[in-house]
């Protein structure tokens, strides 16, 4: 390929294809069985890796803008721009099932059991995008008593270690939320001030409930019982003793998130709150493509376990829920109040978020 | 509009547009304080509305057929061209959240207020789209104590009513696989000849594990006891006592299902075959909608009390699993066996299963 | 519906179902022939119907917003959020169609002959979405000689007409970024740094051509000559005699467009740079639905006029090309130049395009 | 990994890792000028080369079933199911477009100059789809005068000529619907009494246009020259010597493709009219395919030369129309005569399209 640097390189060893397209060894094959369907199998899965590659290739960019202190506004774009990236693959993988779905069961039992201990558990790229958005071991949903690092070599062990061990995107996320500014701006806090609104407003609705004839006695209980809990959990970001447990990004942070979301209109606040509500769809991207995933193992082989060992569909929808990592952004709109009651922002604070050109008009 | 047989008649006058655009009544508007995402709230139900009533008309055809006994082959295409088609509907529904999350938790709370007692719960066409497909009232999960009778209007009560008290599709389903011939054809047993079959493979599927170095002594045990379980429940198949409760069809219908699953290359097959799999892919886009539309509720509302007094999202998570009305055929996978280990067919039974010109080759 | 502010309402009422599923009056079943899939017609024209009501109200608040002069950055937001969601909407739209393609040209046929003067070139909604966002009546592809107006009811076309005589939404955009600070901030004149920059690099690519042994005469001839017809458009630009008819939007709004896209990462340019993006995003939703909607069409009634009278498919297609409206916005892309080469700002720009806090920073 | 049948193999060294995650290699870096992007750009083609293998892979299941002669109407479930896998796959490719078009013109132009001569036309796996399923050279759009040969690589193109002179599928499809049975049996002849049926429909639609008020009277002739034309390509069909031209496939196929389509209630015809709507399926999401890419490549790249000479958007738009396979399916609906008017059956036919076990009831 004649370059106006380089020299001539033709597209198929650009794309290396002869690795990419070298790299299906079929086992049935192996094995003098062929079974047509492990080459979907092996392509499907080589296409999802190769999709983990590029979304840790966009994590990179994302933590390398986050890792500076303080993040100055022109990254913002890029860090969107990346975090948007990763969203639209997500929502292909979640697609992807549709095709590994024309596999049926029958099929796929032509070759299953060549395959009894290889299983996406083993899938370290995958690991590693959880790990650097924030799923912590802690977090992890154990398998049988022994976790995911049992299922991978030493080498790919060290690798996810070390991931776990570097701050994760929703830990830098968080540093990042607390030094917001305006939130508490000279005489201006917005925790004072949100604080008393949200708490009178979660009484109206209790006493509205009260009054409520469209609701048995039962309901009205557990509508009230799950006002009187929200406004604990509410307390608690005010509460730094009361705090533990309550949220998982520190009290500062949601106080922000809260700030941003409430007072997105702002100029300063329209890509901070693109870069929550994105967060957001990653995180519920990630989770239906794990339901999925369930479903289709289900189908696929039945209350059977799992390629690998793995306790198949049971295992991995717990995992839908137990493995979310930007919750504590969901539980925000708990917490929301209507426009009208929202505390008014000092002169100060409301010229600190508009742009310079702003203050010396252009026209 | 001129038509060969009939006056003349518009786009507007034929959609009856006068009527589609003319029914959105914003509350938020009617109370003096407009919140622009209430259309949005409006149109989509009323798009979900539409698409249900064509779903209970693709329903009226695929059960009007099945009431056919027996039912004529020429049926099965029209069948299996609507079920394709309510799959394919079911789709774009699960697609249409992406346009509802596109409301931030925070416009809905504008308008929020106004709908406290109105919610999903009260679609009657939802409602007997589950009926019709075979959720019926005991598999459904109650909510508060309260079924969804409660929350229906008497006259909407009385058509779930009279849903509930027709045979549902899974029921005439049922009745359908337990006429297949073949199953049981003259000298041949298909439940004699696989049973044996399976239960050798399970039996040395049991047999590898103990083997199976690549696994850990809990492992194999966790494997061991899912296999041994396996065993079990499909013993049940041909033990009337021993079988209640493990399957939610008859014994029959599942062998049924289970030879037109493993025979499905025979022609007479190829139908039938795609038929399951369709219910299956519309059980999985059932489940998928609830899932993600729980997913939608918590991040719309939080840990609140949904709209109509719902529990919101844990209650609908749960749906997801409960309301599912297939689960039968997700489950054969568990039994089956390569193509190699099936038992060979008698060829009256294989004749049985081809067109009558392939007897009498017409070239 | 017990609500905090109003009397009951329930969830059919408020959705005006009594309306909505009454609407489907079946031509065939008037006629005494009733055709199945007539259902499917009615319902998924009322559904785009309905979301053709939702991108209108849309429209509403968009163009309400650039109705300002200045804009307050402030209404960035709410603009970009609306046209992301307009962008959603059209993408479901296009998915509509693979239900719509479950309607067979033999199930079709079986009412076709009720509608021959009734079709989509009728949809009020349709022609108010296009005429809003900037297709002008001599931009519109002519059919048979007659426009789209004499297709419509008298009051439609009165409203058609005072759409097309209202400012466009390309219009808007036009005006908004012929206003672009920066673009001409003092001493600072961005047509005059990038012009220089842009013929520089296009000469050099004419430069490398000429030496590059990778193409043929021919080829090499023809890159020439794009190259060199690019760089006649480009100065275009900058000569209003030559201007008319190269492009469609005005110069200093190009210009600005040009300017938002290369320093897109400054602050001030991250939502103006999204919104340019989003408006190719709609036109090309809406394209590709134009021409989905003619390879359906072509499928259903092969070489026959449509419904209406229509063309059918080959106007359709053509309409796909000829009805786009940000065009101008997609051939930007010819005149970028690498991040290397772009112009230095001076700092009293870079400056005006910093957030006011991040001049007198908060840590 | 422990198998029944072999040794120990990890996810990882199933996947062939090692290859897959290496083949990644950044011409921006090796030049030492970093671009992002450059990372999706080859990750994506990598993808697409990977399922374009996969493509092939079910084209050869389906050609071999086809080479069979007679073909055994047992192959044509498998058959079938390959074809809905490749449509799937398809669908998944035009979804890609949207992850690429997360690139900005501005980003892609960081590395476009390091791929000057290499492009998509150089893709030899597609060039095989596209032949495989029956693109012939002479019916390629010429670039420049010079064909896809001049593109490929001198063994990529041998193979490429070894595909052109192999039978294509739509040959394949040619000779397999000749054979069909039925189309003629015994005394009976479908073209004969389709012929007229169809004539006969089409002459009182011409009179009722002439009665028709609706349309002025440019439309009524537009109509009335459509009807005609339609007229004589049918004729075209029963008379060789007109044949040349009007259609692709035979005669003896195109007729036979009407029976299936018309009489596609017949137990015999459900999988073979399947088979046809899946083929047109298959075409509409090529053309779909080709359209975005055209799309996405003017937006990416403006009115500029595409890398490898590609004349970029222009000629990929013409292709979407130029290369279509099966516009012979697509044209068979204007052919199609209301149920109402079908030729009866004699009983011998309708006998033959029924299965054995229904000419000797089981129940």
């Amino acid at each position: 390929m004649a370059t106006s640097s380089g020299p001539e390189i033709g597209y198929a060893d650009y794309l290396r294809l002869d690795k990419i397209l070298d790299a299906q060894d079929l086992q049935s094959t192996k094995f003098g069985r062929e079974a047509h369907d492990e080459m979907l199998f092996i392509v499907i899965h080589q296409a999802y890796e190769l999709w983990f590659k590029q979304i840790l290739h966009e994590l990179d960019r994302v933590q390398a803008n986050f890792a500076n202190t303080p993040l100055d506004d022109s990254r913002l774009g890029q860090i969107l721009h990346s975090l948007l990236r990763v969203h639209e693959i997500l929502k292909l993988l979640v697609h992807q099932i549709d095709i590994l779905e024309t596999m049926t069961p029958q099929d796929f039992l032509e070759f299953r059991d060549l395959l009894t201990s290889g299983s996406g558990f083993q899938s370290l790229q995958f690991r590693l995008v959880e790990t650097r958005l924030g799923l912590s071991p802690e977090h992890r949903l154990l398998y049988d008593g022994t976790g995911v690092h049992s299922r991978l070599k030493s080498d790919e062990r060290d690798a996810l270690v070390a991931a776990e061990q570097t701050q994760s995107l929703v830990e830098q996320l968080d540093a990042w939320l607390s030094r917001t500014p305006f939130v508490k701006a000279g005489s201006f806090a917005f925790s004072e001030a949100y604080r008393t609104a949200v708490l009178d407003f979660l009484t109206k609705d209790i006493k509205t409930l009260s009054a409520h004839e469209g609701l048995d006695a039962e309901q009205r209980e557990a509508e009230t019982r799950a006002l009187e809990k929200a406004k604990e959990s509410f307390k608690a970001l005010f509460e730094p003793e009361a705090y533990e447990g309550a949220w998982r990004m520190s009290p500062e942070a949601v106080q922000a998130a809260l700030f941003i979301t409430v007072y997105r209109d702002r100029p300063v606040l329209h890509m901070p709150s693109r870069l929550l509500a994105t967060l957001m769809d990653i995180d519920e991207a990630m989770t239906l493509w794990r339901y999925r995933h369930a479903l289709m193992v289900e189908r696929m082989i039945g209350v059977k376990i799992g390629t690998g060992g793995s306790s198949g569909h049971e295992y991995l929808r717990k995992t839908a829920e137990k493995h979310r990592i930007f919750t504590d952004l969901f539980h925000l709109s708990t917490y929301l109040i209507p426009r009208s009651a929202l505390p008014e922002l000092p002169a100060h604070v409301e010229r600190m978020m508009k742009f310079v050109y702003a203050e010396e008009p252009a026209e």
